[in-house]
């Protein structure tokens, strides 16, 4: 029976653990290797995005895999932005004018062991901690791994071999450094680095601030976000340049300038974090990179996925929702393929390369969006008119968010294309005064939805020339 | 005397030995070293870009070095695309309404000669032949070379250290490894390679064919392009798939194969390449990539240049040209901050990064151009419309390709944004017949302008939120 393929996945991560999931389900005999100890049995790392937003594209990964309800348990609803200005004031901008779109934030180790304990419960899944994976034989699909534990070096092999090993991965290395194909790869930096600070339970327990957004207080240049964890506390990420800026983290290198730059910049947020000093200098700075490459797969007997694919900036909560649609997207071509995986990975990746690389593009965009315009009193007042379109006429707009993160069947570069003509189509009828008061918001939905497709039109005859 | 610092410059190719020339006429003490044997001395590899097209940006460049009359002497003017259809039809599609501007045809040999040359002639400037570079001490300015000659190692160290070492630049992959700091790199391959191809001399001397023209045969996905020599030859070049397609370098494997694709593409060509099928083996087949990173400076000491900071694909003849404006831009910044090189590497950066993004871009949008929006209805129909305005309206009007190829002192950035809008603006007028028979040039100038500015602008509100 073909479906008794060996089948090696390099990296236990959420996109390595739900993919085992799938073609263990699928019967296919699964090693999962995993370089670091197994997340159940061991303290995790401080300051390193402990949770995440879940969304809909996640969520219909998590359905495949029959561990959506479980994961839904880990779920705290974020219905829209709060945004914190300078003054103290707050306002919750919500994501979307229908009730039912909302994104979650759950617990990154949290998903990570579900994900895990649903591999274990499968006998035709081996699980492999402790093993860093040094090289990879991408013909072969082999790997050479270090046994932490022991010192050793161990030899896997398999028929088909799969890297979910993160933005550094090893496999995509393999890749990069050979030189029987031409190997596209971009790795793009922001100068923004990010880290991570915590905010308590409340004494006694609950939380110290709404629980039911994703917390914003947009500085122009900086940012300091946060999102609410099931024991009442928050994970606060701040975003800040390296160098050259006046408070960056090249200069904030005391005590007091750190306390003195949160108090300026976030005074609200200063008094909800006591141990903002110690957490500021013990936990690490993170770069925040896009990894785009080509082709994902080699030999038609190994393939990237997720991270190790295409790494995307944090800015649209769509990193693990993109990782999990993968194995969506992947599922589909076993359907239609199964028996040649030559074949399922160049579909794979002609249906898949376009909609990761939309979602990393549109991710740098929101960095934008969040640390400046959510302050920007013409992306409010976009924002305000979509939301009235979406609560009116809930069948007839969609906003870009909205298409990228609440309509898993849209593919993100359809979702970008419309959404960008959107924007464009809003902000500049706006801006030219053409949305005046006495227009009824149906007359206004007219002429937004007109002016996308004259835009849409109009690139599309440069494009298709 | 500040100016005497030593530097030392990796790649006496186009850009290293104008770059060697200007540093040196500014009194630097130079060495230039080079892996390959002197060009003087020794017979050149066949079937590698053998003539490139030298515009205005480049001539500014030679101009700075004082060699501009001397490289003018090796040039072959081109004066517009000479277009080859199927049925044999030739159609010359010119580059510009204005009869000064033009392009030309220079052999990539015969001007890095010239320039050794001018370099050899300043004693400041001391020229090492057949040193490999092994690898780069970016905060020592100092490199580890292989003499190919004895086979030993030599190591040598200045106080600034430039890079000019072309595409696959030892500096850069020195910058690539460190982990001192992110380094933003990508290297993006198209799916087509190209392979280089003669037309021999008229017997008796002469031309086979114009020579006042590149020759362009756009055939879609394929193209072939010829430029002439000063011999009487042309070079030409087969861009065609690496694979997946009906005829493409990987199932060109025999001689009846290659002649059966010539003559049914190319087949007024085929008569003027008596040596076809021979050179299609013997020559090698090369990959079209473009290269960017940043940053381009380390320490303050170290600076990559050309190729070696920006590969670009050939489409729009002007990487030579991009290479030349990079040694003006920094010869400006050196004026401004003479003795302050990380200011002067950081300025330069900063003012030039932009410029060569923008010229990466619209070489590989020219490819699509070239092979295949030439045979377009609608493209033809915007090139004759634009070529009007420019005689018509010689103050009035520059097409996008004038922008980038003449006009020198517009940078590529500016010149790409301008492009694009006006492309787009005459597209969508044409193709929404809006230009009619009945208006005046005047008039459809007019409205090409008002349509362009409202791009730009409608483009601008969503830029600058």
């Amino acid at each position: 029976m073909k479906n008794k393929e060996h089948i090696l996945i390099i990296g236990a991560g959420l996109c390595g653990s739900l993919l085992a999931l799938r073609l263990g389900q699928r019967g296919y005999n699964i090693t999962l290797v995993e370089k670091r100890p197994d997340l159940r049995k061991v303290e995790q790392d401080a300051g390193r995005s402990i949770n995440l937003a879940l969304s809909d594209r996640g969520l219909k990964g998590l359905r495949m895999g029959g561990v959506e309800d479980a994961a839904k348990k880990l779920c705290i609803p974020m219905e829209g932005r709060m945004i914190h200005h300078e003054d103290g004031r707050t306002f919750l901008s919500r994501y979307s004018g229908r009730t039912d779109e909302y994104i979650n934030s759950v617990s990154r180790p949290g998903l990570n062991m579900l994900l895990l304990d649903a591999c274990e419960a499968l006998s035709n899944i081996k699980l492999i901690f402790d093993h860093g994976c040094e090289d990879v034989d991408l013909q072969d699909a082999s790997g050479t791994f270090t046994d932490y534990n022991t010192g050793q070096e161990v030899k896997l092999k398999a028929d088909i071999l799969f890297g979910t090993d993160g933005a550094g991965s090893a496999v995509r290395k393999s890749m990069f450094l050979s030189r029987e194909f031409l190997f596209s790869f971009s790795q793009n930096w922001l100068t923004h680095g990010y880290k991570e600070i915590t905010i308590p339970p409340a004494e006694g327990g609950g939380f110290r601030t709404a629980n039911n957004a994703l917390h914003i207080w947009p500085r122009g240049e900086d940012m300091l976000i946060a999102l609410p964890n099931l024991d009442g506390s928050f994970t606060v990420t701040l975003f800040l340049p390296f160098r050259d800026s006046d408070y960056c983290f090249d200069n904030l290198t005391s005590e007091e300038k750190v306390i003195e730059y949160f108090r300026k910049e976030y005074p609200d947020a200063v008094e909800l974090m006591p141990n903002l000093a110690n957490e500021f200098f013990e936990n690490p700075t993170g770069p925040l990179g896009t990894i785009k490459c080509s082709p994902w797969s080699t030999y038609g007997k190994t393939l990237i996925m997720g991270d190790a694919a295409h790494a995307v900036v944090p800015f649209y909560g769509q990193g693990m929702n993109a990782s999990f649609e993968d194995v969506v997207v992947l599922d589909e071509m076993i359907d239609k393929y199964e028996g040649d995986w030559p074949k399922i990975f160049s579909e794979y990746e002609k249906e898949r390369k376009k909609d990761t690389d939309a979602i990393a593009d549109l991710a740098v965009d929101n960095f934008d969006e969040m640390k400046e315009h959510t302050a920007s009193e013409l992306f409010q007042a976009k924002r305000k008119l979509e939301l009235s379109f979406e609560i009116e006429f809930p069948n007839e707009y969609n906003s870009k968010y909205s298409l990228v993160t609440f309509n898993e069947n849209i593919p993100y570069s359809v979702a970008m294309k419309r959404g960008r003509a959107q924007d464009k189509a809003i902000l500049n009828l706006l801006a030219d005064g053409k949305l005046t008061d006495h227009m009824s918001l149906k007359e206004k939905l007219d002429i937004v939805l007109k002016e996308t497709q004259d835009i849409l039109h109009d690139d599309a005859v440069v494009k298709n020339l």
